[in-house]
């Protein structure tokens, strides 16, 4: 079945294949050229918090739809999707449990509130666009990230350090990479950092936290942006009662273009 | 009591001479640089449609900051000020009662929630940075503020019509004043309409809504911004039980200056 040409799919069709059970594989490389987000689901009593957290933390946490309590129509990003089958796999947290599942639809409740948060997909097109190295793709590996020592702005219950994605950039290029990524604010934006890990309390640049270390060619910058493992690390130290999340690398596909997120 | 020169105060010093009583006019002129906000404050049950609202119309509604319930210091915007009473004047609306006051102590709730948006005085400081003329402040007017045709994305029990202020712009600086306003998303950001006043509902561009008409020399485009006036318009189609907003012109001055929010 995965043999058929995902990349050429329309977001639209990509979903319905999701939502029958055909695709239940990551969407790397799904739908070229259109926006792929994070997904969290809350329940209604800490939507407000939550919320508080992405606009106090736009850098880590862009959010880019939320919808009211109960909906499940993502109307803004994706007009008739659901957001209980479209995403092909889901990870769901309960307290100290989580497990994994292809739909949400036996959990799905009236208070439950959703937020897609922009991806670092989006920034990652827009610098291959411009030329500039992403070599976390050159060498198909997942992107190294690194939990910081500094903290965010903590709202109601959620708080935690930053996370960043880390990519090494030519020096010539690294003014080019935070213009060229600066135009997307709805998707992580600018870097938070340039250079000196230490600053950020990483030890060692070769031993990321999560994903996997990439080449860092001799004299090349590390450059680091606000990574979605940041709002995740916030609800994952709250251990709420329930929370959903899509399951890494099985994001959500939306019908947005990405030069859509460029600022307006 | 008047005389004292209230553009050189800092901000801690005029809201100071606001909390006592001293200053209670409006605040043109005031701290020069340094960033001046509108004040929304509603009950708990408001606050995550409301914080929607913004999320979902950022242009007309650029939230900088909002608190946590009961919260009363804004601590990004200036901290150790009090939101009861470093306003000069605030208005209060009961369903459909108004009426004006100079501090808010005996009104405040621990289910208050206060919300803080970005004001055009910021990206009008700019232009005249990079002399582009503001036409309401260079004839010393209100700036002409019109109610569109054009529907917000409505949020919960939120909805309204876009609001836009109008400035005329030469020509060939109409460009110019998209870029420079452009880099300050925060506080509305760039126009949302340039020219033809008639695809908005205008019919009169020299009858504004609110705000008075200014001089537009032949040949000159009418430019249009998201304005502040939206939020508060919603709010009043809702008529909640209570809510209140600062008194127009009577803006919140906050430690931050202006260059601060500019796209980093």
């Amino acid at each position: 079945m995965e043999s058929k040409n995902y990349q050429s799919l329309s977001p639209r069709e990509l979903r319905a294949a999701i939502r029958t059970g055909e695709f239940t594989g990551p969407t790397v490389g799904c739908c070229l050229g259109f926006t792929q987000i994070n997904v969290v689901i809350l329940p209604a009593r800490y939507a407000f918090d939550f919320l508080l957290y992405c606009q106090r933390n736009p850098k880590p946490c862009p959010l880019l739809e939320a919808m009211e309590a109960g909906i499940y129509e993502p109307r803004f990003l994706a007009p008739g999707a659901d957001i209980r089958t479209d995403v092909p796999r889901y990870r769901v947290f309960r307290g100290e449990g989580v497990e994994e599942r292809e739909n949400i639809l036996d959990l799905w409740r009236d208070d439950l509130v959703t937020f897609l948060l922009g991806c670092s997909f989006t920034f990652e097109w827009a610098m291959m666009q411009a030329h500039i190295p992403v070599r976390n793709i050159e060498e198909d590996k997942i992107v190294p990230v690194f939990v910081t020592n500094q903290p965010c702005q903590p709202a109601g219950v959620f708080k935690g350090n930053l996370v960043v994605s880390m990519r090494p950039i030519p020096p010539h290029q690294v003014s080019r990479a935070v213009q060229v990524t600066g135009r997307y604010p709805g998707v992580h934006g600018s870097p938070v950092h340039i250079g000196a890990p230490e600053a950020l309390g990483i030890a060692d640049i070769n031993r990321p936290d999560y994903g996997s270390p990439v080449t860092i060619h001799p004299g090349e910058i590390p450059v680091f942006w606000g990574c979605g493992v940041t709002p995740q690390d916030a609800i994952m130290k709250l251990k709420p009662e329930l929370a959903i999340t899509h399951a890494p690398g099985h994001m959500f596909v939306t019908d947005r273009r990405e030069e859509e997120f460029a600022l307006a």
